[in-house]
């Protein structure tokens, strides 16, 4: 990229910092940069590119009216991490544009409340987005969890290496419990390999930390998982909580990332009660078959039954709640709290202990 | 089927009965009789119909020489129920030929020892076959467990009326322990049906016979799978015991049949050591994707693991043999003979009880 670089710098937060990642390592093809305009329109109203490409969630690049006014069309400006102020990158401007907020928040969220952390998010960014092509600095952000950091190009030949023909990826942001590893090996049963591939970008205040996840996720792999069989590494991605739209963006990137086939299980990526259970298995249906490029695989909700004797969901299970074990979030954080115990059938002990750990220090 | 019916008839066999039953049904598609020589050599080497279909399994009817010599080509002749007599159906007789049973016992069952089953059948069976297309009487066979056969198009209804687009078959002609029950879940996670299709014409005198499974089956359904998830039908075809190539006909026959899916396990429909454990599932990238009709899905060795606490295979469990429950068949048929109980682990106490009262009165 040439072009005259303005002294003006685009102070990138943690969100935006994931994205020029996530565009630096080809996490995001076919993008090459923030969204212009026609991308922007053509993903938030049709879940396409302009070129037709499927793409559901917008990467856009919002500055304030301030900083707005001070670029043009043509400029090529600094990209700094917002921390440090180090440059990370730089932004070709091809447009500079103005957006309805309520309208992405009806298309991509489905709400327009502001107590919905994705749509608060985008309430607080600025009402001027910048859209074109970006080149990176190597790395772009701070490297933690460097032991488990893979580009797509590392882990496509990583996989090709353990001649893993089909692989599944299952996005988490919470701790595995044992319902999430049932999902995970009933999955792996009919492929070559799975690919644990956690968000460890922007969460919610309330949810477990990364760090704390990871050690969790060790654990559990080193335990109950044949190493030949599957990959831990992370997806320096921020969480939207977008519900049905950032399933199928999650499938993608993770297509990008060599994976195959894909685990969405119940109200993946939702929060609070803005999605019904299984919406975001549903919005699969309004592509063409193929087109995303990778497989989904839906799971239900899924429990230790007494009577079965093992782990099941509601489709494999025909026992009623009463001989399930199925604790929410809120119960599971009340006995971390209370340091009580969290039973075997609904989180593997060496999990537990990590969690426990984490919370009494807390 | 018009054309002069000779007084001679063909008496059918319990394995000729049940192939004149399936092409009655639709459950040999595209095949419409006995094969004629050229299918017939082109299916026993290149596992394909003269057309260039896949199949890959000899649909044939073996006749003495005495018998062949009393028929021609161009005859109509009856065929009979080989136990009452009874007309059942017609052949029109369009080729009369010889064949190499060493040939065909090498290529279909990789093998020329007679202790094998199916090729000791093939030894057995009349050296001229006659092809040719086939009406028939219906029923065809003496309707054993009416409540539970269904022609191919019944259930393709019955899948359309429970709105299941997709369904995994499984074959069985063994009762279905917590192995079976395991890899049976594993799949119906990722689609919307089971069909249980357990085969209920010819097997070895030392499998467990057909009424003693079937009761099996509906303790275990009734207790242990959602009724709205699962079907129960019989297929009214003969063991072959030929592997790798009776795994590619299973599942035909159940893509026949309305399957989009279909299981295919260790040592599927093996028998001894002639096949290695995985040749059925290998077998399989011998065929075009797509080509079948029908998606397989393979799994591994299926077991109780203490340390997993919970059922798992090879695949997904990383744990040494010393912790896993399984038994053999040997062992499993000591343990009846013994009136000792089968562990939970294993067997189904619902399973094992039915089980253990056909051991007590044989």
């Amino acid at each position: 990229m040439t072009g005259r670089e303005k002294p003006v710098g685009i102070r990138l937060n943690e969100r935006q910092l994931s994205d020029l990642e996530l565009l630096r390592v080809g996490g995001y093809v076919p993008l090459d940069g923030f969204m212009t305009r026609s991308d922007y329109r053509s993903v938030v109203t049709e879940m396409h590119l302009a070129s037709g490409k499927p793409w559901a969630m917008p990467i856009t690049l919002a500055v304030d009216s301030e900083l707005a006014s001070a670029i043009s069309e043509g400029d090529l400006v600094a990209l700094l991490d917002g921390a440090s102020g180090r440059t990370v990158g730089q932004l070709q401007i091809h447009e500079k544009f103005s957006y309805d907020k309520g309208h992405e928040a009806r298309q991509v969220y489905r709400t327009t409340d502001h107590k919905h952390p994705g749509v608060a998010a985008l309430y607080a960014q600025g009402d001027t987005l910048l859209g074109g092509p970006v080149t990176h600095e190597d790395p772009v952000a701070l490297q933690d969890f460097t032991a488990f950091r893979r580009t797509p190009a590392e882990l496509k030949g990583e996989f090709a290496q353990r001649e893993w023909r089909t692989v599944v990826g299952f996005q988490t942001r919470n701790p595995v419990h044992r319902a999430h590893e049932y999902i995970q090996k009933a999955a792996l049963e009919i492929v070559d390999g799975l690919l644990l591939h956690p968000l460890v970008g922007e969460t919610k205040d309330d949810d477990v930390p990364a760090d704390v996840r990871m050690r969790c996720y060790r654990v559990l792999l080193d335990n109950y998982f044949p190493r030949d069989r599957t990959m831990l590494a992370v997806l320096p991605a921020a969480m939207r909580y977008a519900g049905p739209r950032e399933a199928i963006f999650h499938a993608q990137v993770r297509r990008n990332y060599g994976c195959t086939h894909f685990i969405v299980g119940r109200d993946h990526a939702g929060v609070g009660d803005y999605y019904g259970p299984y919406d975001a298995q549903h919005i699969f249906s309004e592509f063409d078959a193929g087109e995303l490029g990778i497989t989904p695989l839906f799971f239900e909700h899924a429990f230790w039954c007494n009577t079965c004797g093992g782990m099941a969901t509601t489709k494999t299970c025909p026992h009623d709640a009463s001989v399930r074990v199925f604790l929410s979030g809120t119960k599971v954080r009340e006995l971390l709290r209370t340091n009580a115990s969290l039973p075997a059938e609904f989180t593997r002990p060496e999990v537990a202990c990590e969690l426990m750990a984490a919370y009494q220090k807390s």
